[in-house]
């Protein structure tokens, strides 16, 4: 019997301003169906987690690809990853400059490299390689990003202590895990990182076993939140493991998560696949964008106690 | 009663070849003593580790630092990565140029910075802010290395199949975990990376979970090997929870390098030291230089029989 298909989406955890709510919510339920269609035609649980995360790297509501926050030196630096739970397979690009969709150079480097990781100047070289088109940095840019930074340059100070109180400003990451009809697991992640970071500063998005894990030995993680903090517990191998000692996708990310806050007090969000196909979603920040469809039928929310479902057409 | 402290080195897991065997295992036996006299002193397990891999970075006898293997643009690009187990702090630079010890920039965005990872231009922006001094790429040069790269220039299609069959020419990562008599262990990992990487790789060193772990309630361990499967499998940070399981230093050593191996073909190299101060080593290539020294008992060997013992002065 083949696999029921099914896709979770996450567009960041963090204090998502009202006037950023609904286009939040409106992103992740369009990115979930863009990645279900693929899934119920039988595509690979890669290509659908890919092109959802391309539609939300497209949204200039999330802070990834359009829409990316500005670092210190008003520049945009992008990080992206994608892992395939079958073999292991993974491409991640970091600090990259000027491409619509670091996902899918984080694609190309693993279909098409002996690498892992690609950062910086040699990221942008491989995807100019590549044939991907470049783009101006001002194509990138929204308002809503420049005012940040302007925020930032304006009262340095107190965004320094908001750094350390672990609360920046700035949007957050977006990602997906997927399994599809084989029961092949797969996760993306992407992102701007967060507001008035030091140029060349890599958070927890792109790399393996932090921004995300994918292991058909046990489900697939994309994490959001404090970078620096899940990187330290690499918080999304954390929830494979427990998977994969037979814990349920909702204890999983719940201790996780908790266990992070305790060592060392950061807050972030996660959406898992376990291997047969359970769905959940967890954050521990004030709220986070997220979705997901399994059995035609459409989960979203973005406040702690919200779960709203619509059937799909 | 305090701590016994301890120390484990290795200079990378490889085909080390007879002309640099001798090399690797006197700088592995100087690194562990000048990173034992610290703990002895009652220096912290970060300190040891810091001082153990700046000796062997200054050793053209390793791929770090000053030895490190050059990309395919004939450039040295280095990655390293410390990690304090009391309150899990950590820092690391990818793909940094034209610095003598990476290991302590590293350091730096550890101490100094609210981030974990500094990569490329903006890592070598932020040495440069810390006062670090630049050297030219030529300080950093050996013949060895340039040899190898230009057997690389000359044979490309060769070295490419090398790379495919997961045995690529070139030295290895250098690496270091201590435990102090408080009871903290460390860990920290430095390499210029494998000869001929393209541009901008970055392997598994730099990464926190893959090219080390360190965390007081397991202990610490640091990583050499094929970059690309350790990142898959986040070697490190598999140790750390398997000793967290309540497996001994050699079993989760063996099991994980063993899992590894099965999962995605790869072969390399650990050190480890649980939060008992046990200490223990395992590879799956040729050969590794690796010492240890606890109760002034130096230990060390380079062939997989091989184990030899002195008595330090």
């Amino acid at each position: 019997m083949s696999q029921i298909p099914a896709i979770a989406i996450h567009g960041g955890a963090w204090a998502i301003p009202d006037n950023l709510a609904e286009a939040s919510v409106e992103g992740v339920k369009v990115a979930a169906q863009i990645g279900y269609k693929i899934l119920q035609k039988g595509g690979s649980a890669v290509d659908a987690v890919e092109a959802a995360v391309r539609s939300l790297e497209d949204d200039p509501a999330f802070d990834a690809g359009t829409g990316s926050v500005l670092n210190t030196d008003g520049e945009v630096e992008m990080d992206a990853v994608l892992m395939d739970g079958k073999d292991l397979k993974c491409g991640s690009v970091a600090c990259i400059q000027n491409i619509k969709n670091p996902i899918s150079v984080a694609r190309l480097v693993m279909d098409k490299t002996d690498h892992v990781l690609l950062v910086g100047n040699g990221a942008n070289k491989f995807a100019e390689q590549m044939g991907v088109e470049s783009v101006e940095t001002k194509q990138l840019v929204t308002e809503e990003a420049i005012r940040e930074w302007e925020q930032y340059v304006k009262f340095k100070v107190t965004v320094n202590t908001l750094f350390k109180q672990r609360n920046p400003i700035g949007h957050d990451t977006v990602g997906a895990v997927a399994i599809d009809t084989s029961g092949n697991v797969a996760f993306g992640t992407s992102t701007g990182g967060i507001t008035a970071k030091m140029p060349g500063r890599v958070g927890d998005s792109p790399i393996i076993g932090s921004g995300g894990y994918a292991d058909n030995n046990s489900g697939a993680v994309s994490t959001t939140g404090h970078g620096e903090s899940i990187l330290k517990v690499c918080l999304a191998k954390n929830i494979t493991t427990l998977l994969e000692q037979g814990k349920s996708v909702q204890e999983a990310a719940e201790e996780s998560l908790s266990a992070m806050a305790t060592r060392v007090q950061g807050s972030g969000g996660v959406v898992v696949v376990d291997k047969h196909g359970n769905v959940g979603k967890h954050f521990t920040t004030e709220r986070m964008a997220w979705s997901w469809i399994k059995d035609n039928q459409l989960n979203y929310g973005l406040n702690p106690s919200e779960h709203f479902t619509e059937i799909m057409k």
